[in-house]
């Protein structure tokens, strides 16, 4: 007899097939009827790029590679879903034989994540047979357009928070479980110290963070009752919340209970604000610890945090010590979504070109050249063709090859620390909150040529 | 020998993982530690709630409490999550007994998915020993926010569609796999007729809907051998995406076509357009084919759309029979995020008040008792106790009691047609896209006596 007999959230089929091949836009299937029965299975060049940055970026910080290389690798459907794909008869005999057999083969190029990228750079090139190219488009886009889009917000705090702590507080907010757990991992990458997720710290090894909520106070007939009873039930890391009913009130309910928890040798390690003027309140109880014997206590504030708050804050000079940042943070609040697409760019030695209003792309294998001036800082970067001959580092390299991982992983901290150099290397007006400021990327002559000779019809 | 030996999505654990129940804050973990050692296992009340709607928005739509159900039902830990929080140092002997014999045990009151709801409004009503109400607090939020946002978003866009066919395109751009997988049901609950999403057909058995991609015409040496080779794949159903080059001269192939599909007996059903000024383009090629001897063929639209532009293209009577609408709608562009909350009302037969600053809560364990004009629109809602008589009809019904089930789970047709019926009982001002309106939400003066008698300590 099982121990645990009861049902378990992996019997639920939307929670437990979230990571499923099917995850997908139905046109991917379509398409690849047609190029099965027309026997289009040669080479495909797929781009991944922003065309235009969200008007309040003046830089993207790449991430989520890892986790599209993992589910490339094991990008496998069931028999479960070939015989659902049958019956709903989105299927034919040809796409059911090629699905069963499907495992990725192609080879990824990619600028490492915690790199800073731009619009209209190549941020992620796949060369596979064209059915498994496109097959993969949607979850691709999916997976690097959600964890830039959280790295990127992150980045952003990171510049204005002074190296005081950064904690994601945003899981309740974001939008659904997976954006949750990538949110916290996305957000170490872009220079936060930790994530109130549980989940993130256990499949990312990212520290956790964590206290009370008001309802904790709440549910006891007062405050320092609340307080007290925290403090004893893990003397190890105390940091009470302070604005269940008048902040000021509240702080000093701590002050009177620090003789008290002395005497078991229990120190209080800080407390959080949530609520009201953060900068007015942090100074206040900055003197009603200051002056009552609790110098040693920390500041710690949440409640609608973002980099803009963080930058006012910080600005002021208040006395805070960490940041609690959530819900902005987790949806990318001022900037939910990047205009970002996976491109066709040749097919079967082919270069291609979509002419689209407003969404024409640029041709061929491509590259990009980075350029720094000698203290290091960017300069500027130059998008050419993989093969042409440009001075500058490139930036995508080898990833994955025939299928198969060729490039380490890469620890987090590793991928932190890379976007900590980007930033550093980042030209200051690049780094405002608010002003827009350009970053020099120009396209080759190359590729310009490449454009023309398409646009012509002349293309070998 | 196993007939697929190569890795599967589902050895992925940060994927396999998406549904534990460690998907929670930490905090969540360290109060209920406090709250085992001091023996606070008394019954809670706690209630969801949106402090206050978006700037564009006059209603919500509830939704995502199927899922939420379906969480509560299975939440139990494994041995694995339990060793690793011991081995963290998260959770002590008492909390890891606790956790290992955790079911959720509690009642759940809630608005039926598809109602139309207000600020201030308790939607979900939890009553269970403090630590079970506790702990489910951070997912609970997670999927109610989250459904909530698109199904209001997807009800906005049903608005203004004029009945038009709808569909969700924008699994690509959602944050991660379940917010796609679940924008998709919240859509449909919305007013949506399908998804693009093909994992969310099967999950929720909804209509899905899809295609042809630009990359499928740029593969073909041509647009017109692109078009001819996927009517012949897939016969039953032809609609092709005429703007990868020039969207007139996409139609003008489509027509030149038809002669030799009708040879075969194929029909073109449709073709889409994805750029570039869609109301004047979809007169052009409505005048290209009503012309040409394409009467028959629809024209479906997508590209940025959103129930602002859906709104745009119906005044200007386009002549485009669908929308795709993407990224919009399931990141809720222009509302990522809502103002809502779960706090505790009542611990131990005693009612419960937060006072922060801004974020005050109305005590008790509360009703939505709503008003109605003898036609049928809705006239205005008050918030009362549920234990006091008030006229109205009472929203909040029992859901589960005991942990198990006692709401019959509702087909998702059912579901839209409460949201298209609350849409048709909506007073036209709160129907407006931008223009802001209030609906009358009050406040019962039992609510009001009770908050007094807390603020005064007088409580019982």
């Amino acid at each position: 007899m099982p121990i645990n007999p009861s049902p378990s959230w992996r019997d639920l089929h939307w929670l437990s097939e979230l990571g499923s091949p099917l995850l997908t836009d139905l046109y991917q299937l379509t398409m690849l009827r047609a190029y099965l029965a027309h026997d289009m299975l040669a080479e495909a060049v797929f781009e991944f790029y922003v065309r235009r940055l969200p008007e309040q970026r003046n830089f993207l910080v790449a991430a989520g590679l890892e986790q599209l290389l993992d589910v490339l690798e094991t990008f496998s459907f069931s028999d479960a879903e070939l015989s659902w794909l049958e019956e709903q008869g989105i299927a034919d005999n040809n796409l059911l034989r090629y699905l069963r057999e499907f495992r990725f083969a192609g080879d990824v190029y990619a600028v490492p994540e915690g790199t800073v990228v731009f619009a209209n750079e190549p941020l992620v090139r796949v060369v596979a047979p064209l059915p498994q190219a496109q097959l993969i488009e949607s979850r691709l886009v999916n997976l690097l357009n959600f964890q830039t889009l959280i790295a990127t917000k992150a980045a952003r705090c990171s510049i204005v928070a002074n190296g005081e702590l950064m904690v994601d507080f945003g899981m309740r907010r974001a939008h659904g479980a997976e954006a949750a757990a990538l949110a916290s991992r996305a957000a170490y990458v872009g220079g936060f110290n930790g994530t109130a997720t549980v989940l993130a710290g256990r499949l990312f090894d990212i520290p956790v963070y964590g206290t009370m909520a008001h309802s904790f106070v709440q549910a006891h007939d007062n405050e320092r009752l609340a307080f007290e009873h925290f403090a004893n039930s893990q003397p190890e890391n105390v940091v009470l919340l302070i604005d269940t009913y008048d902040t000021i009130a509240g702080a000093r309910e701590v002050l009177a209970l620090l003789p008290l928890l002395r005497e078991s040798g229990i120190e209080v390690r800080a407390v959080r604000l949530d609520s009201g003027d953060l900068i007015a309140l942090s100074r206040e109880v900055r003197a009603v610890f200051d002056a009552g014997g609790g110098a040693d206590i920390q500041i710690f504030a949440s409640g609608g945090l973002n980099e803009y708050e963080i930058e006012r804050i910080i600005a002021a000079q208040a006395p805070i010590n960490g940041f609690g940042v959530g819900t902005d943070l987790d949806v990318s609040a001022d900037a939910p979504k990047l205009d970002c697409a996976y491109k066709l760019q040749e097919y079967a030695g082919r270069a291609r070109r979509k002419r689209s209003t407003g969404k024409a792309t640029w041709p061929g294998r491509k590259q990009i050249y980075r350029h720094c001036r000698e203290d290091g800082i960017l300069a500027g970067d130059t998008v050419g063709l993989d093969a042409e001959e440009t001075p500058g580092a490139s930036l995508l390299k080898p990833m994955m090859l025939g299928g198969r991982r060729v490039a380490k992983r890469e620890p987090l901290d590793q991928l932190q620390q890379r976007c900590r150099e980007s930033m550093e290397r980042l030209p200051t007006s690049l780094k405002s909150l608010s002003e827009p400021a350009d970053y020099p990327v120009d396209v080759s002559v190359a590729v310009r040529a490449l454009a023309d000779e398409i646009d012509r019809g002349t293309t070998c």
